[in-house]
């Protein structure tokens, strides 16, 4: 893959069969429990065509995707994005593929008036950190000087 | 306060002048810059009317609010719902205030068909942290049992 960065794309509609099995295969690649392709599928569907919700894709055939969500924020007139997921397939790593998608990242962001993008990141991931500190993203909060730990809280569904 | 849990309520965007004010108010005192009370009611007023944003406030007259914004997520049939904001004015802690605007923050996400809360506290924070495990907030995150740091990165303007 010689040019990642011309074949980073968004997804549209059309290719949430794409982003699912991308998706899929990432929670199996680590463990974590997965509804399947199909339903990931379904899901996205309905997703994409809100626009609170957007897919990039890189590759051909497809072997990257990243997931976003748009929120309000009081501190910013445009939305604030998460990037929920970022998967590249294994065998293609460290290809700048990851770095083509976090630079459409961007450019989709800035588009949309989005002026905070979002990342969690756990903490033993330490090349994933530095994948994203020398991307721009900062883990010592530029307003707190420090760094902000993620909790989260499950109901009963 | 003797019955801090029946006084926390949703906030109606008839309160976004309250809510602005005790925002404002927190961003004075951990030195983080405020555009201002009436700037932060302006906006409020436009989130307020949509689902994707709502406010709680507790105390007569108002002395604390959280604010809630909601985004959808593959993972979960409902969204998902970030607590930006919690503040309860210095005089008044301590009394139960965070923990009654806590309950109401659950309810009130179990009533949107929200599965996850979320919820960034700074590294430093710890008895804030304490106040969010005590509430069933997990810093260790169940699925990857480890914690999660925060990464954000701004776009210019």
């Amino acid at each position: 893959m010689s040019d990642a960065s011309a074949r980073a794309r968004r997804a549209t509609i059309d290719d949430a069969d794409t982003v699912a099995r991308l998706l899929h295969d990432f929670n199996v690649e680590f463990d974590t429990e997965s509804p399947g392709p199909a339903a990931i599928a379904d899901r996205l569907r309905s997703l994409l065509a809100d626009t609170s919700t957007f897919a990039l894709l890189a590759g051909h055939p497809a072997c990257a995707t990243a997931l976003v969500t748009l929120r309000p924020n009081v501190w910013f007139d445009g939305p604030v994005a998460l990037l929920d997921e970022l998967y590249v397939a294994p065998a293609l790593r460290d290809r700048g593929i990851g770095s083509a998608l976090i630079e459409l990242l961007v450019d989709e962001c800035a588009a949309r008036g989005v002026e905070l993008i979002e990342i969690n990141v756990d903490e033993s991931d330490v090349d994933t950190m530095r994948f994203y500190e020398r991307h721009g993203f900062h883990l010592v909060q530029p307003d707190s000087g420090e760094r902000a730990f993620y909790f989260s809280r499950e109901l009963g569904g």
